[in-house]
């Protein structure tokens, strides 16, 4: 298995197109892995907004003080406001916001990002990732796409890259059922394939001045196994989620 | 950067050199990064045990019923022993046992598999897996080891792989300070590598009887950041942990 960053992109811009900017770089072959990192899909679909845009309501007041006197920090509710409109569940309120998408994903301040956003305040993560990987997946000649993101995780420290989108490949290889080289039953079942792409290709997407949004992942071979495309969690067994709701950061 | 499992392995038994059966099979160059599956690291230190040697204390048999209760299946109280003695927290008791291993990293069962066991009834992880991984990059010519493990996570379904132990390379790359091409102060500032090395080796590795415990990844380049090693996050900053501490699975 082979990855490398597309080379010289340029900065991506509103209604510019991933698949041509793409092909024109490299030549992909169809069983490919596309990996385009969610801030580029944000800015050609439009996706930056200012904060003028989200007046703060009741609610969006109520969560920025809660959010300053927990962190003893300066808090806008404006963006507060913005974070509460592009999610669907508030799992935790401080010591920061921790929020489903409205896709599912489960991200702090619903994946807004306000460092790096060229002709606004905030640039906000696609609405249906989903849509944007198959749309991108129809333009260029590999089958397979995936919308990145990266986000920090309970237990250990340090971001790592996740699939928040995915087109032409499950999100999941499933090994129930089948057996080890001595036929006993194997105790892994489900592996997340999406997101270990997606950590693959944060490796070699880097960041900053030096950093590439799209990776081409190649000789990946998913092999002849069971797909599963459930990557986000239901409420029910996710007992962590569960967990926090009986829960509220200590203000001290 | 390339991927590549390690061909034509043989099983591995207590004693055997890792070192010695990878490099005998591939000529390793000083900054391959070595992944090799902690199952095979446990079977060569001798991690192999029988339910047996893990007479159920009151504890144990306290937790095996809560879980029978929880989940309607009969438990085995000797094998919750064998976790609580490898633990060194519990996060959850029910439906199933969360835990903080001897080394920092929380996952069930204290990472004990029953699965695939040539010898015995448990595969218990290695004792200290930093040490495993500094052993065998002493005695290869790659200089950065890391020792994989799988796990599940809260939010998203499925496993993926992770470091518990590694040698030669920080946990983490540290990009806090650095700027974008804008000269914008970057967002993401950790980026937890090794755990994004383990996941992308997992994609190679596979399972089952067409599965490799070692994988070598190729040019991956570090480059010029700053490095950390705190992969397990502290108690004190991780709430997802705190909020585990004051819930309990309702058995219904």
């Amino acid at each position: 298995m082979k990855l490398f960053a597309v080379p010289d992109l340029p900065e991506f811009e509103s209604g510019d197109s991933i698949p041509d900017l793409v092909a024109e770089r490299v030549d992909l072959r169809p069983d490919d892995v596309v990996c385009v990192a969610s801030t580029v899909v944000s800015k050609v679909e439009d996706r930056v907004a200012d904060l003028s845009s989200f007046p703060a309501g009741p609610r969006a007041r109520e969560v920025a003080a809660r959010l300053e006197r927990a962190t003893g920090e300066k808090k806008d509710p404006r963006f507060a406001q913005a974070v509460l409109e592009e999610s669907t569940d508030l799992l935790m309120e401080a010591p920061f916001l921790l929020t489903e998408t409205r896709f599912g994903h489960v991200t702090v301040n619903a994946g807004i990002d306000r460092s790096n956003v060229p002709g606004g305040d905030l640039l906000l993560l696609p609405r249906r990732p989903d849509e944007s990987a198959a749309r991108i997946e129809a333009g260029v000649d590999a089958d397979r796409v995936i919308v990145t993101d990266t986000c920090g995780r309970p237990f250990r420290h340090g971001q790592r890259g996740v699939a928040i989108g995915w087109a032409g490949t499950p999100a999941a290889r499933d090994w129930r059922g089948e057996r080890d080289r001595d036929g006993r039953e194997l105790g892994v079942t489900v592996q997340a394939v999406v997101d270990e792409l997606a950590a693959a290709a944060n490796l070699v997407a880097g960041e900053g001045d030096g950093g590439t949004p799209a990776v081409v992942v190649r000789d990946f071979d998913f092999g002849d196994h069971d797909g599963s495309d459930a990557l986000f969690r239901d409420v029910e067994g996710d007992f962590v989620r569960q967990a926090l709701r009986g829960w509220s950061f200590d203000d001290g």
